[in-house]
């Protein structure tokens, strides 16, 4: 029995809803109001002291971090694969993934100002600093009082769309070597960098996604979205209300 | 054959000697020179595009980011174990590593104050911008820049030292509750923690590793510090120079 806690558009959830399609694992979902704040309430932290989403309910033991969640899956449902075979590509799955977590700060100045940046600016300074004292995380306080007070500007948007970017050549580096991004077979690397891309390709530098910039990411993003899991994940388009299906 | 890229006390480092030494594996140590960054040069950023030490060389191949490093050593070592044997453990394995690497900008806060502040204060703006386009990572950007020239200041280190001994409240509910922190085993969960605790009870907050305050990490650390594989590590105090072997 599995139970997803996650939102449509969140980019960790995204992972790992890609990661129980290419399983075939079917799953309970509870989709959690951010606007309301529930992934701060003490229940949820229960589940993920961290305070973010999405979290896993497996036959009643809670798992967290998306990186952490699609290991467990691949360990515990080991068909079909999802890590390479071999150590070193492992070790090369891993540090991708820990690259791409590192970068998230990067898509949170995109995404909250179509999301949470509407809730948090109408808050006032008390009801501000009381949803700030429940974040857990120091990162994600400074995100929430940003789009709450100081709303990113497009100096700073610039700066995060470069390093995004710089993720794409990254990318096309090793994609000149590799069929996927840890080797021979499509793996967790790859599931931990399709919500960047979705993003980039969708409002953050759209035109560095197509064939004339990147022609191996461009190929790679392709092969992703044909991927019958890919649908069933339901990673749609990010411009609709926030916590709805997105199509 | 290994070639471990590390400084003696960079708790990056310490983890994957500690690894290296609970496996038994000899390896040939280069210390990098922190203070004349070779961690920015172009030769290194070939070994680890992120710009930090440690970088663990097997048969000619590079590996860098110390978690990933240790769960490496044990896949390709596996004796003695150094994972949980069921997959859940392992995750609350992996979810330790994660959340103690999320914490390391409050321990650079007490650690660098006494190196690399030393040189980076006594550098032109010229020279401080020069260097500041070498480092990949945003973070470390930032470290750097206020080490140079704003300082942290006590305040700031009263909020480090309490996110850090926060994470000794965390270890002692699940220390409560089972041997190690991922389960039965002393696992590379263990490992990660090692380097913080070290620096706290040396320096942060002494008392608070004490029984009276948190018993289980009392005990745990004492454990952690009769294991043979520990004095091999070369785990020292910090408050000497730089970069050379500290006992």
């Amino acid at each position: 029995m599995l139970v997803l806690h996650h939102a449509w558009r969140s980019s960790a959830s995204r992972r790992v809803r890609l990661c129980l399609e290419e399983k075939g694992l079917a799953y309970e979902s509870h989709v959690v109001n951010l606007e309301a704040l529930e992934q701060h309430s003490p229940e949820y932290l229960k589940i993920n002291p961290n305070g973010v989403i999405p979290a896993l309910i497996h036959d009643g033991k809670p798992l967290y971090e998306s990186g952490t969640i699609c290991e467990y899956l691949d360990e515990v449902f080991p068909e079909p694969p999802l890590s390479p075979d071999n150590a070193y590509d492992r070790a090369s799955m891993r540090n991708w993934v820990r690259h791409v977590d590192a970068l998230i700060g990067n898509l949170v100045i995109f995404n909250w100002r179509h999301s949470l940046q509407k809730v948090a600016e109408k808050w006032t300074d008390e009801e501000l600093a009381e949803h700030l004292k429940k974040i857990p995380s120091k990162e994600r306080q400074e995100a929430w009082l940003r789009v709450a007070r100081r709303p990113y500007t497009e100096e700073e948007r610039a700066v995060a769309r470069g390093k995004l970017v710089h993720l794409l050549d990254r990318m096309e580096r090793t994609l000149n070597e590799t069929a996927w991004l840890a080797g021979a077979r499509y793996t967790i690397a790859d599931i931990a960098v399709v919500p960047f891309v979705k993003r980039i390709d969708e409002e953050i530098a759209p035109e560095q996604v197509a064939a004339q910039f990147h022609p191996r990411v461009s190929k790679w993003w392709a092969d992703i979205q044909a991927r019958p899991a890919f649908a069933r994940a339901n990673i749609g388009p990010f411009l609709d209300k926030w916590g709805q299906a997105q199509t």
